[in-house]
């Protein structure tokens, strides 16, 4: 058994870290979007690889939700005094790793080597494989003019209003050859941002046929509970995109594509206070469980990541979803 | 008045301070060592003018001699986990001058104008101009092989036994055309190691006629002192080079070009405890002053500064010097 588990930042690696805690290495592969990277002071910053690593490492700030536990800033205070850009931080023991992998890049190794060869360096033990090799950035559209991912979201804290979005260099990017769909039997969609976090995944060339191809049920996990997201701008881009901040509408975004393409998605986690939605949800051909979505503690991880294997296999049990 | 002091490391940058401390920022330039600059973990690193640029900016670490002041080590503890090369130390507060002058580097900038750029981010008002914006670098050769510099003076602490020195580079760089040769009025050679600091400067094509054509006095500061050195490995190398530990030796040295050039240096300041040596250093034709030259408080560099600018003026003041 191989489980496939495609995620984006802080809401995503919290079931990754239950799924880890759940299936041995060689029984989970995590798949992770890198539209979020950019060049930054001269490295390559990759906020959702390193968001998972450091989760799986268990040297993850449990405030923040991103950059290292017990981290310190006195680099980015001397950067200041020294007229440096300051309005992404990097702290001390993070810069460690930025620092590697500039080294293991400039050594030629891919974007895998060297995210594998830093995970190892954590004690991480599961695979975590970027989307891609290749270089795709997510360009967030706004009514302030196109913005790049990192100063949409961090610069300026998702305060402009989103129009859309384009994943630049996603058509000429090849996926992640380490992905090994014909292992797969379940691949999950962890609660993340549908349209920077997962939306980039889905969009690379080679990740959707890869995904029909392992016949493996899919199911995605709802990041909107209640109308409002755990965490993130995902309600707020919703209503700026003009639809309803509902679950129902995610589960509407992942069993219809836009492009005309074939759903992917069998399957879809609906949180308890959205229990009475399961119907509609059900009426877009998915089929649906209700869990605790919230995780708020480990426990809380490891409870959702065993509902969304035993979902799985009830999936994968179910007629017709091989086809 | 312009006076130009050359200079390395720690030794060099006392009597810089002490200088700076007696002469406006318009009087004086500081033309830096680069020979000691590296590649290294994706940085340039140029000991000798950050150095020299922490002490103006009295942020140095005043134990360690190099380094910043306050310093702290999370990023050395942090790649030392992910299997970073952590034989050179760089701090928290260090890096920051190290990603801020990569970039300004990688922007186009020239050595010369990133190192104006930080000194001015610190405070410093005093010009320092490494002594070239070309790379050159010393390469040591010893017992065990010919080493890069860093190798031979921090990874391998000086232990290996010292044959002989190369600038790789020097032929091809150019003097820094920032050095204002045309007005200087007295030269400092700084109590730096003169194989390693002070021949590097030398070795600069341009350097020394540039000094010549000033026709100012140039005055060498002593760096053995009672057939020690003060700091660094000098006595250790003109031992294991087959010359006498003595300041008479640097004297020769300085006063004797190995290759024939004529000498440039015109007076020599002498520590007290060799007083005796002082009639030696004479008949080598350099005229000679007795001082306390062991800097051991902010007073004792203020001093010397004063006893090396009264020489200065006093050599300058003496007929046949312009020659």
């Amino acid at each position: 058994m191989t489980i496939l588990a495609l995620t984006g930042g802080v809401g995503g690696a919290k079931l990754c870290l239950g799924l880890a805690r759940v299936l041995a290495p060689e029984e989970v592969v995590f798949v992770v979007n890198t539209g979020d990277d950019f060049e930054h002071l001269g490295f390559h910053i990759s906020p959702d690889v390193d968001t998972l690593t450091y989760t799986l490492a268990d040297a993850a700030n449990p405030v923040a939700g991103w950059g290292r536990q017990g981290e310190t800033w006195h680099f980015m205070e001397a950067l200041e005094e020294l007229g440096g850009e300051t309005w992404f931080r990097l702290g001390d023991k993070d810069l460690a790793l930025h620092v590697r992998r500039r080294e293991l890049l400039a050594a030629g190794q891919s974007l895998t080597a060297a995210t594998a060869q830093i995970a190892q360096g954590l004690g991480v033990r599961h695979r975590i494989l970027p989307m891609s090799n290749d270089p795709v950035r997510t360009l967030v559209h706004t009514a302030d003019g196109p913005l790049a991912f990192q100063h949409y979201f961090v610069r300026d804290r998702c305060a402009p209003e989103v129009t859309g979005f384009d994943f630049h260099g996603a058509a000429s990017a090849s996926v992640n050859p380490a992905i090994p769909f014909d292992q797969v039997t379940g691949i999950v969609i962890c609660p993340s941002n549908p349209f920077v976090s997962v939306d980039p995944v889905l969009a690379v060339p080679g990740m959707r046929e890869g995904v029909r191809r392992s016949g493996a049920p899919v199911v995605a996990v709802s990041p909107i509970v209640g109308g409002a997201a755990i965490k993130g701008p995902t309600a707020k881009m919703m209503q700026e995109l003009g639809v309803p901040a509902t679950t129902v509408e995610v589960a509407k975004h992942y069993a219809q594509r836009a492009d005309g393409g074939a759903p992917i998605v069998t399957g879809f986690v609906i949180d308890a206070v959205d229990a009475d939605a399961e119907g509609e949800v059900q009426a877009l051909g998915l089929s649906t469980t209700v869990a605790q979505t919230v995780m708020r503690s480990l426990d809380d991880r490891v409870d959702l990541a065993r509902v969304v294997l035993d979902f799985l296999g009830a999936s994968a049990a179910a007629p017709g979803l091989k086809a």
